[in-house]
């Protein structure tokens, strides 16, 4: 039997592998839940613990970086060769809360293997992905017999990705400069299952508002007034209704401008992942579809913009009734952006189309929250195929491609490095994040280490910085 | 100068003036506040008061009426006439609640004479109209010299109107017998104002509803879900939104079915009344005017229905944003009915439409409070001609006509007694009801008296019953 590189890979990971799960368990035992304040020593001890665990691992630099809130880990380790790309490594090693009391059937601090399943809270997310980068860059090193990684390599670990980052905009605007690199990968994501292997191409962004709408000076009767004047309630309606037209497209003008349309080969790619829109629905706990015409239910969530009323409120909400016609409406409003479009485009767009949407003698106020970027690699971006490569490699098995609907702080990394945002993650839809009963599956935490091992050579190999260069 | 029967009337009341005041403000001083637990035992006091001052007055039934709640006043003083109709005039004995506190210049239970002002909570609503009554009905007895009035008269003074009338519909079901009658007369209205007497002819009636639309078995995630799934806030919105067309009319099919419309000599009228469209906005609090084209704003207010959203809330309305598709939405809708409009067959019309509005994915309840119907009495109706005559002979002017917008208890005076429902009122817009220096113009209350004394000759003379009979 000749020894592949995989094969070394494998018999490497193969001896390290009770190590690396003892450690990580004992990372899982530090309750790093940044949204309790009782827990900040936790988070701390958490990101010491994995400096000292980077350190062992080889990384010449790492530390702990404070913010202005919960402290975050940076490590670094150069390839000691002049062309080699810099990699940034993006996760976080705060958790959700967990209780047993919330229904877990373990107790979410004390890890326990049952079967092929780690379960602990922060089992997926993030440290298990986190963590599966150590082994992996220890494989790597080992395979390739190099003392320094292919490529050279950063991780910026965050503490605060579970309350919101809101910190750390600021940190990595602070720290730009070491944060350089011309790739970033986001190891906080997942598959598409556990027999459906798949890489992460985007994320979509979000511009988000709230629009205040202003009637009478005061409630007044709706008996005496009602259908003489405007109804700040009746206008919220309105506007609401007049996001979408009769196909359920963004009816505001310039919206799309911009947006980067599927290609024929995603759409094809998206087709051929098992979807089962009954179990789909199930997750999404709704009970039918509805989105812009002519696309996939996938496509919607995956690729296509979209508005969203999140609340509405005014006028009398009790019990019984009020006939008033209510003095003010509110409306919360997000949009998912996809790549291509701009933020303070869409906002501007926004801005004036809900100008001219409002009757006489309706005051408003809109107001927008900082918006997110979008993030999307081109399927025949060399990073991702290096990374479908090294994907491939650890699954012997087609890897298809998924995208993100949601909006990450990841999109930061990608304003403030001016890289492209790669995905590297092994976490299924079952594994509970943000749940009870959170797990990782044992098999697929080591493809993950796998798959690390794997894609620092082969960025190495065959990504070339651009001409214009760093 | 020759003694016309008016002015009879005149000085009888210049001679009883003095003591009707007293007696009014008598009345005045009892805080019958229905709404304040703590003042049940003035409400009844109220009530005994009248009792005794209707039975002074020479009504040979006066009594209290028990309700369910807070009791009202019933007199009863028969003509003695075979042919007489049968006139129950309406009013009621309970105010709002009222403290100097909330910023009255003067004691809201102690009434004060300031110039031509009276001064006191229920001054003008509505024991000052209940009032003009009881030296109305002696006037009309000295002028013509009989020992009985001109027509069977019945008084219901209900104990509850400023609470909602909880109780009023069980209590005149219950007594429906007693309250049998040819004519309704209600006194709990006003004029245009102090320089343009007129005489409301109709009250809009009202369908009330609240729906309730449920999307998601909980709250989801808008970005994993949203765009994908119909989405309650936006469901209710489209609903909202779709209640009216482009020309501000009610979308609902069949809600317009049997709408009396306006003749050309009520709009003629109507326009006759100095209406001062941003005094009226001032009133109104607001600042632009809205609604069904082709109708003005009093026509709009007055005698066209309408479609009111009165509330709206669904999804997160705290600070910051939360991007949710929310699990539910709701609304609260009225819709406000003119003669001619059946209010079942209105609610079922509502029923159906809103079924028909819903996407596949969102269940709905649709509630219904209790309808009030519409009550209209058309300008020729002997009736009313009397009432304008009455009118017109107490304030020397022409009398112009109004309508009401807004929706009361009378309605079901209606149903039950199966009468026509006039109005005999002569407060202003300026008197303050509901609010802070309640008052009443005393040569307005006198002209209310004078009024009174007129319209039961003028009935007896006029009014045939109608030849169906009682
Ligand atoms: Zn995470
Ligand atoms: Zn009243």
């Amino acid at each position: 039997m000749t020894k592949t590189p995989d094969s070394v890979v494998r018999s490497f990971i193969d001896q390290h592998q009770a190590g690396f799960l003892a450690d990580l368990a004992d990372w899982l035992r530090i309750p790093s839940v940044s949204a309790d304040p009782d827990r900040a020593g936790d988070v701390r001890r958490s990101a010491e613990w994995l400096v000292a665990k980077l350190r062992e691992t080889g990384f010449p630099v790492a530390e702990v970086w404070e913010s202005d809130g919960l402290p975050a880990v940076f490590a670094e380790w150069p390839s000691g060769e002049a062309e080699a790309p810099t990699v940034l490594v993006y996760g976080h090693h705060d958790v959700q809360p967990a209780a047993k009391a919330d229904g877990w059937d373990t107790e979410p601090f004390e890890p326990v293997t049952i079967g092929n399943r780690l379960y602990a809270r922060g089992a997926a997310d993030d440290k298990g992905q986190v963590f599966f980068h150590t082994l992996g860059l220890r494989a790597h090193l080992a395979a390739t017999g190099r003392t320094a990684p292919a490529v050279n390599l950063k991780l910026l670990i965050e503490g605060e990705e579970e309350s919101g980052s809101p910190n750390f905009g600021a940190l990595i605007r602070r720290q730009a400069e070491r944060l350089a690199a011309d790739l970033v990968f986001v190891s906080d994501t997942g598959m598409w299952s556990e027999t459906t292997p798949t890489v992460c191409t985007g994320m979509r962004g979000k511009a988000d508002c709230q629009i205040d709408l202003y009637g009478p000076d005061s409630d007044i009767h709706s008996g005496s007034f009602g259908g003489a004047v405007p109804n700040p309630a009746v206008t919220a309606a309105e506007l609401a209704a007049a996001l979408h037209d009769g196909e359920r497209r963004v009816a505001v003008p310039g919206f799309y401008d911009g947006v980067v349309e599927l290609t024929d080969r995603e759409r094809e790619l998206f087709a051929k992942l098992p979807f089962d829109e009954d179990g789909w629905l199930r997750t999404a706990k709704s009970h039918g579809t509805q989105g812009e015409a002519g696309y996939s239910t996938l496509e919607r969530i995956w690729a296509r913009p979209t508005a969203e009323v999140n609340g509405v409120w005014g006028g009398y909400t009790g019990p019984g009734s009020k006939t008033i016609v209510p003095a003010e409406a509110h409306l919360k409003i997000s949009f998912r952006l996809v790549a291509g479009q701009d933020t303070e485009r869409v906002e501007q767009a926004i801005t004036d189309w809900v100008a001219g949407q409002l009757p006489a003698g309706i005051r408003h106020e809109i107001t927008f929250r900082a918006a997110t970027r979008p993030c999307l690699t081109p399927l025949d971006h060399p990073a991702l195929q290096s990374t479908v490569r090294a994907m491939g490699r650890a699954f012997e098995q087609e890897i298809l491609f998924t995208r993100e609907g949601g909006s990450g702080p990841a999109a930061d990394l990608q304003d403030v490095v001016g890289a492209p945002v790669l995905f590297l993650g092994i976490s299924v839809p079952s594994d509970g994040w943000h749940s009870i009963n959170e797990k990782v599956e044992l098999d697929l935490l080591r493809k993950g280490v796998e798959a690390a091992a794997y894609l620092w050579g082969d960025l190495a190999e065959n990504y070339r910085l651009p001409a214009a260069g760093r």
